[in-house]
Parts: structure tokens; sequence; C-alpha cells
């Protein structure tokens, strides 16, 4: 990928990258007295909560890695990372394996979760952090980990259902786009192992082709977020809502793994779901991505459909920006700049850096903090990475 | 209580009621195909899911059957209140005798939850039933249900704990108050009967105490949502997050027994916590009521901190007017105006009815479902049906 004059010149993110977010968390968010991330973060970095998310364990030492091994070997990054591992290898897990969804500062476990994401952001920190060390516990950490989220992800009995089985079983989006990027993941650090009996881009393949038979309706031109076992619809609230920025996040690991193998059919994929959930997302009134849709154009259940969250945003660039670039296709290139420039007028914190995570419908900010359980260094950096890095590629 | 030229008058509450939301309800929320009560309804009342919430089965038939015993003896009302008893009793109850949270339109299973609420409004629904007909299976179900609730939500190791309870346990405010109203209705309608070793009086002074000795915190003007076990204040999200409404509703539930008891000090605690949490919970700045606040004034996690539901605008109407009735204190009457005010000016539906249940913080409506799992035939006519039936008690 090259700057193109007509984009926002990688430039940009790189520097709001190296010069905002992450000195923001490296200052705030870095665990110095018991290691890892916190990620309960106030609008000025103050830790207002103490308690860990074991995601942001995985998914820092990810980020602080990939920094180290894409950008430059910085120690600090270096460091941070490792911080991440550690705590994961010491708090991580529960006595049978599984691993933990939040944990108390100093590693003792409050909570479990019926899914497996804990293990699939274990799987690329361990993968990221194996390239950068060589540790060859971290490589096997990787695959064992990815191994883990597969079992509990796709083997009907091991992760306890949500839903009564018998009388309406479901297949969420999740569980396939996490295992896409995973596989990723671990095939760019590690190369293409095999896991589970698949070697990482058959998995990729698999899950594509579950996500395009099960989950693109194209006579509704929209992305299910779930379906029923054989990809039928379920016209409940749930089987219903559609969630855009998690159906376009999902078109950009499609739209990377197309370029990756220059496969026009998989970049025509991405694309496809791109338009489709681009159109169900925007918001004609105030610009910016619901959260949540109806596939029918019904009333969401959801009390904050509407809000205005910074990760599809983040998403939603990557994708636009990819998309332009693998397509040519001029709407791309539109809805880049009009997707950065409503991210950028609204989420960023000039005063005390980083991005809010929480808009309103009309973009007025609905809660200062810069972390919780569900934001942390990932989502932003990750993108303002990807977007700053493209020249280089 | 008598009618006050001061507040609204009760004809005002009690012509929605019957004019308005009680008709939308037998309209297009009675199933008259499967029976019980259907819930996820658009604006105009179209069913948009046909998913069963068993604690609306519950709270619809406990309002149909209360409305037959207090108002007059209109067979509608004592039919529907026998659809949903009747429903409840095929549908509602799993093998072991716990009943599920929702079910399919003709009652096949969908899911269980870990808490007990379901056998609270099974409880209230049978024991209105049992008066209005006499039936005796009704009775000893309403009996039955509510010692099931008393034994989920208050002996440890039979709901399965939210929270690894070796590093935090954590008690609630909703399984006392809600333990409260149920031995209230039950005492109503069927006598102070013994349940689980206690009356129900004896049941609600227990679990008043614990409210006032381990939720209330005078050094902070709060009631807690959650505490640890001894009643010490858990300084994360979780334990901080106060939900003013509820405390609201606890409150008027304690007033309601201060009258019935004519003891004063229960009248007084219950005007504290309505003091204590009103100062909390309204909004300065639109109205109405927040839905979370935090403690100690920090940001809160959930999404939806700042919007304004329809539920705990109910409750507090009712708990300002009893307030006011009851210590004749000014503010009450200036708070019952205010909050009677801005919920009529923001709630209701002029066009198709009944009210909206989901706004935003400035008022502005953010979904126009009528119902859905959490909004149904219950907190608004049971406003509208105390605040009309005030002059005739």
């Amino acid at each position: 990928m090259i700057d193109r004059p007509d984009l926002t010149p990688p430039d940009v993110y790189r520097a709001a990258l190296l010069d905002d977010v992450i000195p923001f968390w490296l200052r705030h968010g870095w665990d110095q007295e018991h290691g890892g991330f916190l990620t309960a973060l106030d609008r000025d970095g103050a830790v207002v909560d103490t308690d860990k998310s074991i995601w942001f364990q995985g998914r820092g030492a990810w980020m602080f890695a990939t920094l180290y091994n894409t950008i430059e070997p910085r120690p600090e990054w270096l460091e941070a990372a490792r911080s991440g591992i550690e705590f994961l290898r010491r708090h991580g897990f529960d006595p049978s394996g599984k691993m933990y969804f939040t944990v108390t500062r100093d590693g003792r476990p409050l909570r479990m979760r019926r899914y497996a994401y804990s293990e699939s952001f274990a799987a690329i920190a361990n993968a990221a952090y194996a390239r950068a060390t060589g540790d060859a516990l971290a490589a096997a950490d990787a695959a064992r980990c990815f191994s883990a989220y597969l079992r509990y992800s796709f083997e009907p009995g091991l992760a306890p259902p949500k839903t009564f089985a018998a009388t309406r079983p479901m297949r969420g989006l999740g569980p396939l786009m996490i295992a896409i990027v995973t596989a990723q993941e671990l095939r760019t650090n590690l190369g293409d192992v095999t896991v589970n009996g698949r070697s990482c881009t058959a998995w990729i393949d698999v899950c594509i082709a579950q996500i395009e038979h099960d989950f693109l309706k194209p006579e509704h031109q929209a992305v299910m977020e779930v379906v029923g076992l054989e990809g039928e619809i379920l016209d409940h609230f749930d089987g219903r809502t559609l969630n855009p920025g998690h159906a376009i996040e999902a078109a950009w690991f499609i739209l990377h793994e197309g370029r990756l193998r220059n496969d026009r059919r998989l970049v025509q994929l991405g694309a496809t779901m791109l338009d489709w959930m681009w159109e169900r997302g925007w918001d004609q009134a105030y610009g910016g991505l619901f959260y949540f849709r109806d596939l029918r154009g019904l009333p969401v259940q959801e009390y904050w459909h509407d809000m205005k969250f910074w990760w599809p945003h983040c998403e939603a660039i990557i994708a636009t920006r990819l998309a332009w670039t693998l397509t040519g296709e001029e709407r791309y290139a539109r809805w880049a700049r009009q997707i950065h420039d409503w991210s950028f007028q609204h989420f960023p914190d000039p005063e005390c850096g980083e991005w809010y995570g929480y808009l309103h419908r009309d973009g007025g900010i609905s809660t200062p903090l810069k972390g919780s359980l569900w934001k942390g260094p990932f989502h932003l950096p990750r993108m303002l990475w990807l977007c700053g890095n493209e020249s280089r590629e």
C-alpha cells in the first residue's frame, strides 16, 4: 500500500499513535507494581478501578510486541509486552486451563465467562511476543491458547450454551471472525502452524467459507450477527440485531486476507460486506456509525443501540482505506474521508489525550472514561498502527 | 390517603390507567392463541418478537388480578389474569422446579437465569389470583414460589455465583427489596402466612433491617446497590454504581410498610432513602432521573448510565406522593410535581398510547418500543393504579 494524496496521510495516524495514544497507556495503564495493564482510566488517566481485564492483558501485550516487531525495537515496548505475558502466565488460567475474564489487580480470580475470547487474545499476544524474543514457551502458548479458543468456540458442549440448544440453537459471527484474525496473527508471527489438525490458512478458509455461506444474506444486503444452525434468520430481537461495526471489522479481516493472497474473490467478498454494513450503519442525521440496527428496520431492544462507540469507527477507518487501496472504487475514498473526519472531530480529547469511547447519537460525550473492561490499548492503537504503517508495506 | 389539591389529582392517573394503558396491553399484549402475555410491542402495539418473558407472565397476571380485586370485578381482567397464571403453570417451570426467564410463544424453554425473580413475580400473581378466585392451588403456588425465591436469593450455593465467592463476595439490594414487596403482596392477599419458617411480616422486618444496616451509608448519603458480605463498600465500578430509581422503589416499599404499621421510624427510614437518592438521581441539566450514578462522582462504566428510563420515574412518582402524604414536608410535594411533570411531558405517546420506555439524557426518544423483555404491563400501570387509587384507601 502506498501513501495516497487523496486520503489522510499515514503520518497523521502514526503521530497520534506514537505521540499520544501509546504514551498515554504506558504512563497510565502499565501496572508497575503488579505487572500487566490497568484499563479503567478516567479522562486524565487516573485509575478508577483496579480490577484487570484478562482480554486486555493479551490485547495490550500483543499491541506492544507488535509495535516492537514492526516499527522499531524500543526496549520499553518489549518490557510492556513482557509484563502482560507474565501476568497472563501467573494469573490468567484457572486450574482446568480455561482463562478468566477478570481478576483483581494482584491476580486473584473474579469472573469466568462462557466464551473464550481471553484465549484468542492470549494467543496473539504470545505469538507476537515469541517473534520479538524467540521465547519457545510463548510460541507454544500461542498455539495452545488458539487450540483452546477453537475448542471452546466450535466444539458443542464445551462452552455452556447461553440458549437452550434444543429449542433455538444459534451461531455467532464473533467466534468465526476472531478465529480468522487470530490465525492471521499466528501465521504472521510463527508461520503457518498447524493447530487442532488444520494450518492457520486452512482455519481462515473454513471460517471465511462459513461466514460467506451462512451469515451473508444478499436478499437483505446484510451480514448477520447470529443465525440458526443452518444459517437461517431467527426473526426475534437477538436474531435480527445487526452490529455494523463488527461486520465491518470482519470485512477488513477478509480484505486483508485477499490482499495477502492477491485473491480478487476475497477482496470482492470483503468489499461487499463493507458496502452492505456501511449503508446499514451510517447515521444520515448525525453522522458516525450506529452501534446496532435491526434487519427489518424495527426497533432494537438494546438500550444503547444508537450510541457512537469508538471501536466501530476505528474498524471502519481501516476497512474503507483498505477497500479503496484494493479496488480503487471512489466511494471507498469518500467513505474513508467521511469516517476519518467524523471520528477525529468527535472522539479525541485534545486536553488529556487518547479518545473518548462512548458518545451519544448526536456526538456528545456520554462518559469521559478513557478505558474500562471494554476499552483499552487495542482498537484505537491497532487502527493507528495499521493506517500509519501503510506506506512501509 | 386523601385527594390533595396541591398534587396531581388521582383521577389523572386513573384515567391514564383505565382509558389508555390497560386497554393497550389487553388489545396488543394478551396472547389469545397461546395464552399469557406478549410484551415485545412496537410503538403502535405490533408484535415485534413473539418470545415470552416469564417475569411478565407473573407481573401481568398480578396486575390484572389486582385491578379485579381492588377497582372492580371486570370479567376481562380476571380472564387476562387466568391466562397468565395458566401459562405459568404449563410452561414456567423446568423439571427441577426452577422457573425459566424466557420461553417461546408456545412455551418451549429458551433461557434460564441465575437469579430467581421469575419466582417472585409468580408468587405475587398467584396470591392476587387466589384472592380473586379462591383457587387453592394458586394460594399454594404463591407460597411455594416465594419459598423458592427466598431459597435461591439468600441460601448460599443454590444460585450459581456471578462472582468468585472466595475473592469478592457481594450482596445486592435487589433480592432484599423484592422479598419485601413480595411478602407485602402475599400478606395483603393471603394473610400473614408463614414461608420458610417466618411470617411475611417477619421476612419484611429481616429485609428492612438488612437494608438499613448494610446498604444505607449516612457518611455518603447514599443507598448502595451492592455491598460486601459485612456491608462494606466495594470501591470498584460495580460496587460504586448507584441506581437511584431502584433505591427509590425500595424507599416506597418501606414507606408503605410504615404507613400500614403507623410506624414513624419506618416512614423516616424510607424518607431518608428517598432524600438521598433523589439528590443523587435528579438531572439538574435536563430534568428526569439518571439511570446510574457513581458513589464518588466518578464515571460509570455502563453505557446507558445517563438515559432516562420510564420505570425509575414511575417509582419516584409513587415515592414522592407517599412521602408527602406521610410527612407533610413541603419538598416532597415539590418533587412529586416535578417528577410528574417531567414524566408526563416526555414518556406518553399521545398518538398510539402507553409510554415510551427509553429516552436519551435530553429527553429525546431513543426507541419507540412500548414493550420488550424488560418493559410490559407492570411499572407504569402499577404506578397509575397506586396513585389513582389513593383517594379510595
